[in-house]
């Protein structure tokens, strides 16, 4: 612990508070600070942000001095669900004057430090409303499929109802790409033909491979290939397949106990929709160029060159207003709304794609007719950085405080891990990271993170990791091992290679699989749903004495013999690891992974243990507790 | 006739020089010429180019004096084909002065006029060694094939073996576009899956049209939908067929009397070919990067950026050597040959690419292959413009003169009747291009020329006529009885729209066929099968009292009986012609096509005709003779 002058805090350690991380809104915490010099009075600061993100202080805690150099306060339950704020504000005797010091966190890391105000870093403190995730999501494990990309079920290969004035790639395996002007605008759309059908004629597989969760890019009418651009709310689009296979999907994946979820775009439609008809392809009255369009009031027109305000300018992407009144009436809550014609069709769950830019109320407005609709259902969103604190658009976001989001996107997860093994990072930089996310984020929200190695936003993990299979199974282990919901973006586990859009979106290799990949993804799952700590429990992140090694612990509360214990060798060389802290090994291997010729082997050595681990390697232990 | 001020003269009136036109090489001429005034003496001079195209006086024929204003010489055979060029030199008293004049020829026109000698326009003079085309084809109707575009003949409509990397159109209805990057170059090919079991499925279909050729846009096997960038020219392109369904079409064309033409691109090769190889896509030895290729010696390597020769500059075709010995032997002369192999299977006769592109000699020696191979057979070439004097490379070119081309594309027909039906030209001029072209053709080419309305490099004709129905009709008309070989572009007979290229290669419209065109069509060329003179008979260009009527008479030297008058009237208005000379009329109506209510009708005025036509009308009738 880095040594503090005046005071020592460290908001990671439940000797200075405890509980760890978020809380609940009834619930309170205890407070703790040592002191390393004599100080005349510490206070507990708690403030709050206005809308315009000024900070307020709302509670100001005097500590007691319970020993020699020991002081203590009790945050009493905060009640309102939000993202708080804490320092410690310090009087103190310095060069014979009285001073107000103040200590904040060091940055991405627990432990407190002094500033000046102007420049202080506060603690997060989330408080949330309890939303309990349900355990299939939580326990499950996510594959995302871009549905144009993984698979044809038809007969005869053809894709059905192709678009027009569209190109269909010759061969299944041929490279992606954009077909641009000049201008680098798209100006016509490629597709493969992956459809409905292919899921469900996939599903044993998926199954196989340990998939309970299948979240579809978006399905809606679209005259693209992503599907972004919605064209119809209420249509299966035809290249798909339609209602009835849709059905067919669902029923045929829940025999399966593999749960549906689907991809909601609700910050713009297409252009070319039947809500905003630009080009006239529909009958319907679009509201491009009909006052008395019944979707007229959905969108802004202006004064600007395109005429209507769109999604980061992109003309065809025209943004509505989401909770306009109709809007919200035909995306939420009519009885027949998009939310509820394809929930009640037996859809589990829906992410909301760019949630940054839907406004509050339309996320607590889904996620609670979401519930009335399927009580056991969920609501992930797109958020690329840390959920609990993210700011858009000028205003604090409230995904994770219990009346939104039940999960988010895992990129920092992403982010970190692959930062680790390239090198880039130490372990203990990957351990702060993990740590101030587990802090800030609330416990049923962090159980509930997508961690993603891939998706259709970014390069493939094997791509990332510049086609070091070795690296890529470290990753997989530890996103299998990890606390929140793996999510697996088709094609990575055989082996898929892709640079960014739109070479991240290659076809799944049918008949070209690496197998050897499939099976290795499928023993790393099975062994998570076989490992209860892995399915369910929570995380100890372990500062390990070497930069390459990271390490943590998956326990159970309640089941103190079933501890994990989980070491990553990134580097190319044999480590040799002193345990600060005591096991008892109850089970030698869990899992163990370690390419070529190296080994892996556990010693108990002085009361201690010493883990010796080879170039690029995985190992799991069962323990039977830790004490620190 | 215009007035000249010293000798009168025009090439177009037997009067003048018998025969017109060209000369056999063992034939020679008659010319006279009339005195306006006193001359001392009328000389004809003969020139003829040297390689250089530096001009070479070679004869000098006085003529002389036959009655007081007559002067006579005869020019004897020329013996070596070539195209010579003659003018008259004249010596006269003016000003008190003895002094030589010039007269030459009138620009686009068979009228004599003065020139100083530096500005003289000389007659031209075509010499050809007789060289008969085979009955089959001068009175064939040839239709124009681009193979990925016409039909596809796959029961399940999937193309056959597509290419790595390319693209299909999802719709056989959609726009054609080439998918290019940022620089404009091509990066992937497109293709709609056309392909000679289509053909073979549609033979039933050209034959009831009257189709007795078919001419197909390049079949080796080629990375690109044009395959003008051959890869293999012993091999069919597999999403085309194969060898088998090749013999199959040639049979079953034979079997409807339909003759099958290729397109030989013998100029350059594709940069991907087996021959070049640049991409290793083949185990072959490629040229590109091997000294010891078998192929290394037909390409041009050099120390420019590209790094070898290629056509117009486009690195995915370098040019070849013609001339290279084992290029003639692979291409024309081998007992295996490309030439040899694709004839004997039943190939009645090539078009040449880009003749212009390829020596004399490798045409000659083509030619003459092609004989031995087939006696029956033609070779056509893509010339853009008359072939009978064209000069490329510094050259004039021997295309016409017998030992080369049987028939050359005929793209002044169409500029000339196009430019006409838009009223861009009066009646006179277009007389006068066709009667330029007929004079400077020998008479078998004249009667080969392709006269075509459309083809894959320029806009169809029905875009060319601002969609004006009523004129293509017109234009068709005037194909169907125009001397020479009627050439239709796929899909123009049926109502096919295109601007220029990739638009003018949209595919077929199958179920969405314009039939009314297509029985148009069908009943034109059943009328010219049908009518003898339209078949093979010569043609006399009739010059009109009015801008807007062309017309021309075709008719048999054997049979004065048969003759056709045809009349084109191009405007929106009732035309009212006197036509300058007697006819007996036989039969009123051959073929009669007039838009709306108006009619046409033909009177015998004082012994002269009178035409009463409506606007935008064609009329052909069937006369006695035509008495000057």
């Amino acid at each position: 612990m880095r040594m503090c002058r005046t005071i020592s805090f460290n908001s990671w350690n439940e000797y200075f508070k405890a509980p760890f991380g978020a809380l609940d809104v009834n619930q309170g915490a205890d407070i703790r600070v040592n002191t390393n010099e004599e100080v005349y009075s510490i206070c507990l600061v708690i403030t709050k942000e206005d809308e315009n993100l000024n900070s307020k202080e709302i509670r100001r805690i005097p500590l007691v001095r319970k020993e020699e150099n020991i002081y203590e306060c009790k945050i009493e339950p905060l009640l309102v669900p939000a993202v708080y704020y804490y320092y410690f504000e310090v009087e103190v005797m310095r060069n014979g004057y009285n001073q107000k010091i103040f200590y904040g966190k060091v940055k991405q890391n627990g432990e407190s430090c002094e500033y000046d105000f102007d420049n202080l870093i506060k603690y997060q403190l989330t408080v949330y409303e309890e939303s309990e995730v349900p355990a299939w999501f939580k326990e499950g494990v996510l594959y995302h499929i871009f549905v144009d990309r993984f698979n044809n079920g038809n007969k005869t290969g053809k894709p059905s109802n192709p678009k027009k004035n569209s190109f269909i790639y010759a061969n299944w395996e041929d490279d992606p790409m954009y077909i641009k002007d000049e201008n680098g605008d798209i100006i016509r759309w490629d597709f493969y033909g992956g459809n409905l059908k292919g899921i469900i004629n996939k599903l044993r597989y998926l199954k196989k491979l340990g998939i309970s969760i299948i979240y579809l890019s978006p399905v809606f009418e679209s005259s693209s290939n992503h599907k972004y651009n919605t064209g119809d709310y209420k249509k299966i689009d035809p290249m798909f397949g339609d209602e009835d296979i849709f059905e067919e999907l669902i029923e045929k994946a829940n025999a399966k106990e593999i749960s549906i979820i689907l991809d909601g775009v609700f910050s713009h439609t297409g252009a070319d929709s039947i809500y905003f008809n630009k080009f006239n392809n529909y009958h319907s009255k679009g509201a491009y160029d009909n006052v008395d369009s019944p979707y007229r009031s959905w969108y802004a027109f202006d004064d600007s060159k395109v005429g209507y305000k769109c999604w980061w300018g992109i003309k065809d992407l025209p943004n509505v207003d989401e909770l306009e009144h109709s809007y919200m009436g035909y995306i939420i809550k009519d009885e027949e709304s998009v939310l509820n014609k394809w929930t009640k069709m037996g859809v589990k769950g829906w992410r909301l794609d760019v949630v940054d830019e839907l406004p509050d109320e339309f996320v607590t407005e889904f996620k609670k007719e979401l519930k009335n609709s399927e009580t056991d259902s969920v609501l992930i969103g797109e958020v690329w950085e840390d959920a609990s604190n993210k700011i858009s658009y000028g205003q604090r976001r409230k995904y994770l405080l219990g009346k939104q989001l039940d999960s988010a996107m895992g990129y920092p997860f992403r982010k970190g891990m692959l930062s680790f093994l390239k090198g880039e990072i130490a372990s203990y930089e990957l351990n702060d990271l993990y740590m101030e996310m587990k802090e800030n984020y609330p416990p049923e929200a962090f159980k509930s993170n997508l961690n993603l190695l891939g998706t259709h936003d970014v390069r493939r993990v094997k791509t990332e990791l510049n086609n070091d299979k070795e690296m890529v199974k470290l990753a997989v282990l530890a996103q299998m091992t990890f606390e929140g919901v793996p999510y697996i973006y088709y094609g990575d586990e055989a082996g898929l290679e892709g640079d960014k859009d739109p070479d991240n979106r290659r076809t799944y290799p049918w008949k070209n699989e690496d197998s050897e990949m499939i099976d290795f993804y499928r023993n790393s799952i099975q062994t998570r749903h076989r490992v209860k700590p892995l399915l369910n429990g929570e995380t100890n992140f372990i500062y390990t004495s070497d930069n390459d090694v990271f390490a943590y612990e998956r326990f159970l509360r309640e089941n103190e013999e079933d501890n994990c214990l989980i070491v990553i060798n990134r580097s190319d060389n044999y480590k040799h690891i002193d345990f600060d802290f005591e096991y008892d090994l109850l089970d030698e291997i869990g899992i163990k992974y370690t390419p070529g010729d190296y080994g892996v082997t556990l010693e108990k050595e002085n009361g201690k243990f010493v883990v010796d681990i080879g170039p690029k390697s995985f190992m799991m232990f069962k323990m039977k507790s830790i004490q620190e």
